[in-house]
């Protein structure tokens, strides 16, 4: 019977260190020892909640249940927002379990454990391996953050010869420059000051606009497709004569209430809003396999998996002050 | 020098009628000679202003200029919402041009004439063949009600296999309803009451929810699509259980303010809110095959084409009485 250290929300916000216990391994469940987990602005919102915290889990194969039939002991592995799903619906059928009706994903499903933790039990069905140039710690923020921006990208079908605005320069902002630019993508980064602009060009865009005093945003090029990472919904009026005709908007960061945005030139240009979560498994290793293939990382900073450290992690991280990824370790 | 009567809006709201004359015919322009005008919903917006009225019209080629290519006296032609575009941008190349940045639309230019009119000046590069089997008064309200609807199916690939949400039993619905039935989806029919329950069966509809008292909408199949033609926005939190994941929803009427919709719903089901204006020319052909093909026709009630049944007629869609398009008829 495993039983490990996890680390949970509670009534306050206070990330606690406590102790959970599983049942022997099961069918193709994995026990893994995390060595990475990185520090989402989801979490935030799971803070108060009784249950682990963290979805961006990178660790070692430690144990394989009886089931599990191609990871073995010592095998890099990840895991993100997706858990388990029902393998026999629709969605699950055509590659899209994410939109399973039966999908556990974080926040929803198996409260007790989560990345921020010594070890976690998990279905082999939804581990990925971990590509061999990447680390574990770079890793880590791949599982969801990266999943994310590359999804509303390749699942969407971004063309190379796109231009592509990134609203945003944060944990999935400076993933998505780096992705888009890869592709081929002209990149546009939209943020609100001046103050990331040098980063900004050197993780590929070819344009930044500071967006705080403008009355209309118009790039040098029309946006086919803007990534919105921001927590704030934008200004819509002020974005409009961005777009090219046929524009795609991906809303990508979670938000209360409703999504709205002018109607007329909704129709009139023909654009499209696109909402998305994370990432099917299919695209998810296609995002690890590019993100190798390219050197697409993130920006991380680094702390020790201990109960002082994710609090104040996490404070720094609603104050706006972490550049641009956390991520735990284990020592 | 063609000289003609139109019908023009006023402020005030009362069409009245008077006479126009056009330079001789240049380049690519034909002489038509109306015979049919369908009334739709916009032109109710444009009562007021000082512009020819109708944009759904249909009539015979009377006279050709120097240019044309391919039509000739005596031909049945149709024209709708768009009479020209710069052929050069984008979006003119692609087969948008519905999108390109100096259209020439309807309430836009050319405020000299409409479909309400004897005659009226369009160049031949914006008009379209009617099909032998299509009378000119069936044919008028395909001009834009018809392509409308049949554009957001067409155009963003609406699968056979799909369920198809119609919300609105009017001019825009009642052709919807009968062109996704013909191409094999589950029609599944949105209206306030039963009223027109017997009606939308008998069009193709396979499943009918009266949605005024019920909590929330959750018809036989979950939707892959919907096209609201309604012009009040629909209740979405009434409609978010209504969705198959990756459902696309379609904005089709005409509406000032916002387009808003629950935001994580959006997200956690991968929606697609899909913005889309009348339909390019080559759409708009396959329209017209696919309706003479499947004798998709819109159910018409018909005024004599003068000012007394015009504003008579607008009197009547503005209360909601028209079954279900008005179509003006020159004697």
């Amino acid at each position: 019977m495993p039983s490990f250290t996890v680390y949970k929300g509670q009534k306050g916000g206070k990330v606690y260190k406590t102790e959970t216990s599983k049942p022997e391994l099961q069918g193709d469940q994995i026990l893994i020892k995390v060595t990475a987990s990185g520090l989402c602005g989801t979490d935030l919102h799971y803070r108060e909640a009784d249950q682990g915290i963290g979805h961006e889990g990178v660790g070692v194969v430690e144990a394989t249940g009886p089931g599990v039939t191609h990871l073995k002991k010592g095998d890099r592995v990840g895991w993100g927002y997706q858990h388990n799903s029902c393998g026999h619906c629709q969605e699950c059928l055509r590659g899209n379990e994410t939109y399973c009706a039966e999908r556990q994903m974080y926040g929803y499903a198996n409260l007790d454990q989560g990345s921020c933790a010594s070890h976690a039990v998990w279905r082999e069905a939804f581990l990925f391996n971990i590509p061999d140039s990447m680390s574990d710690e770079v890793a880590a923020p791949m599982m969801c953050g990266g999943a994310t921006v590359f999804n509303a990208l390749h699942a969407y079908s971004a063309q190379p010869t796109e231009t592509v605005g990134v609203m945003g320069v944060g944990g999935l902002g400076h993933l998505a420059i780096q992705f888009a630019a890869k592709m081929g993508c002209h990149v546009v980064v939209l943020s609100g000051s001046d103050k990331k602009k040098d980063e900004a060009l050197k993780l590929g865009a070819q344009e930044f606009i500071a967006t705080k005093n403008v009355k209309e945003i118009k790039p040098s090029r029309p946006l086919n497709r803007l990534l919105v990472t921001t927590s704030a919904q934008p200004d819509w009026e002020k974005l409009v004569p961005a777009f090219a005709p046929g524009a795609t908007i991906h809303p990508l960061s979670v938000d209360e209430g409703n999504f709205a945005i002018p109607y007329m030139p909704l129709l009139a240009n023909g654009l499209t809003v696109q909402g998305s979560i994370v990432a099917s498994r299919y695209i998810h290793t296609r995002m690890l396999d590019f993100a190798a293939l390219h050197k697409i990382e993130p920006i991380i900073e680094k702390f020790p998996m201990d109960e002082s450290n994710i609090n104040q992690a996490m404070d720094k991280l609603n104050e706006g002050n972490i550049r641009y990824r956390g991520v735990f370790v284990n020592q």
